[in-house]
C-alpha cells in the first residue's frame, strides 16, 4: 500500500521536488507484524536528515499512524518513508514555506539467500567513487546516482553488495549497508564526515557495543585494513548483519563477531 | 500543459526512479510561438546525458510532437523535458530492460525585470562546493542538491544568481547559468571536466566564438581570475545573456562583449 500526505495513492505530481531535484530524504525499516522496528532510532534519523535539508519533519505520530494503516498485521514487510520538500515555484530556490511530500509504502521483503546471513557473502569492489560533500555527509537524501552507477557495475545475483571508496581511498561502506571491521578485536566503522549515509543499525551497533564495554570507533578504512582485519561485516535495516566472505581478492572464514553483532542488534525490543 | 509518456497527467509514479534516486535527466528551453528554440543542440545535449546514464533516450520527432502539443503557439513559454529511467524493482540496480519516463511539461517564463539583461545583475557567492564527480561532470541530472542548497543562501530578489565554486577553489558556474569571463579580448569558460552542467547556450557560445574569429578556451577560473577579468557573463537558454554587475565586493561597468555574445546567439535561427 502507498500513502501520499495519508491518502493512498501510487503517485506523487511532477512538479514535487523530489522529482525535479532529489530534494528530499528517506527511511527504509522493517515491520514486523504491523510494527515498524526500532521505530525511535529511524524517526531520530529522519528528524535529523530533515533539518539537514530544512525540511520540516512531519510528525512521528502521523507517520506511525500511515504505518499502521499502510502494513500488514501478518507476517514482515519492507517500509519506505520518504519526505520532500514538496511542489513549489519553478527554479532551485526552496519555496517559503514548504509544503512537504509525505509518502509512507509499504512492499514484501527482498528475497536474499539465508547463506547470506549464516555464510557470508561476497561483495564487489565498485570505482564508481563517493564524492566529498560535507554538507550532506551522513544523510540518506534523495540524490543516489553515484550508487545507482556503482550498483550498476555487477549483475552477478550471487554478489548482493559492492563496496563504494571515497576520492583519498577510504572505503566508506556499501551501496546500500554500512561498514564495521573487527581489528584485534576492536570494533572500527567509516568515518562519514564527507560522504556516505550514516545508517541506523550502524549507529545501533555503535550504540550496542558501548554497552558490551566492546572498542568501537569511527575510523578511515583503507583497502590495505580491511583486507588486514579479522572479520569485516556489513549491516542495515533490512539485511540485519552479513559477514564478507570475500572481496578484491581477500576471503574470510566465519567468525565469532557477525553473528554477536546480530544478538546485539536483535536483543533490544524495538 | 504537462505530458507523461505522451499523455496529459500531472503526476509520476511514486515508485518512479526519477523521484527515489533522482535517476533521470532534464532540459529546460524556450518555445517561441510553439516553436522550441535551438532543438537540435537541446536533443543532441538530451541524447548525451542519458547515453551518461545508460538511460535509452526518447526519439527526436516523439518529443518533438509532445512539444508541439504541449506548447502554445502564440507568445514564450518555457518547455522542461524530464527523462528518467522509469519504475523498477526495489533497490539500486537499474531494471534491465529500463522503461524510461517521458515528461514534457510548459510554463509561462519567469519575469526577470529587463534591467537584468540592459545593465547587469548583481551575484551571490555561495559557501555551498560543487563536489568532483567525473562520471557525472557535464550532465544535467537530477541529483541537484547542491544547486538547492546554494540557492538558499540567499533571498534578496535583486540578486538573480549565485556562482558556485568547486573544493579547489575554481569558480564552475552560476547555480542555473554557465560563466565566461573576458580577458584580453578573449572569452574563458570554466572547465566542465570534474562537476557542473555544460549548458546548450555554453555551446552555442563556444561555437560562435569560433564563427566569429574570437579565441574562447575553457580554463580554470578562479576567483583573483574572475576579479580581474574586464567583463563577466552568465549564460542559459531562459535568460540569454546577463553581465555580472556585481560580486564579491568587485563591480564592473557595462561592458561590450555581453551584446556581442546575445547578438551571435540569437542570430541563428532556432
Amino acid at each position: 500500500m502507498i500513502l501520499v500526505n495519508g491518502v493512498r495513492s501510487d503517485s506523487v505530481a511532477v512538479t514535487d521536488r523530489g522529482l525535479t531535484y532529489g530534494d528530499g530524504i528517506f527511511r527504509t525499516l522493517v515491520s514486523k507484524k504491523g510494527q515498524p522496528r526500532w521505530w525511535p532510532w529511524h524517526y531520530r534519523k529522519l528528524e535529523h536528515d530533515c533539518a539537514a535539508l530544512a525540511i520540516p519533519c512531519p510528525a512521528a505520530a502521523v507517520l506511525a499512524q500511515e504505518m499502521a494503516l499502510a502494513a500488514s498485521r501478518s507476517g514482515d514487510e519492507i517500509v519506505k518513508i520518504i519526505v520532500t520538500r514538496g511542489s513549489g515555484t519553478r527554479g532551485y530556490a526552496p519555496p517559503q514555506p514548504p509544503s512537504p511530500t509525505r509518502i509512507v509504502m509499504t512492499a514484501p521483503p527482498p528475497e536474499y539467500p539465508e547463506v547470506f546471513s549464516r555464510s557470508g557473502v561476497k561483495v564487489f569492489k565498485c570505482r564508481t567513487r563517493l564524492t566529498s560533500q560535507p554538507r550532506l555527509a551522513g544523510v540518506k537524501h534523495l540524490n543516489r546516482l553515484e550508487n545507482v552507477l556503482a550498483r550498476a557495475e555487477w549483475s552477478d545475483p550471487d554478489v548482493p553488495e559492492g563496496l563504494m571508496l571515497d576520492e583519498a581511498n577510504n572505503i566508506i561502506g556499501g551501496t546500500m549497508t554500512n561498514l564495521f571491521i573487527v581489528e584485534d578485536g576492536k570494533l572500527l566503522t567509516p568515518e562519514l564526515t564527507r560522504c556516505g549515509v550514516a545508517g541506523v543499525t550502524r549507529e545501533r551497533v555503535m550504540d550496542a557495543a558501548r554497552k558490551h564495554g566492546v572498542a568501537c570507533r569511527e575510523e578511515p578504512i583503507t583497502e590495505a585494513r580491511l583486507s588486514e582485519a579479522q572479520e569485516a561485516l556489513l549491516v542495515n535495516s533490512v539485511i540485519g548483519v552479513w559477514q564478507i566472505r570475500e572481496c578484491a581478492g581477500r576471503s574470510w572464514t566465519a567468525g565469532a563477531h557477525a553473528g554477536r553483532v546480530r544478538e546485539w542488534i536483535n536483543e533490544e525490543a524495538g
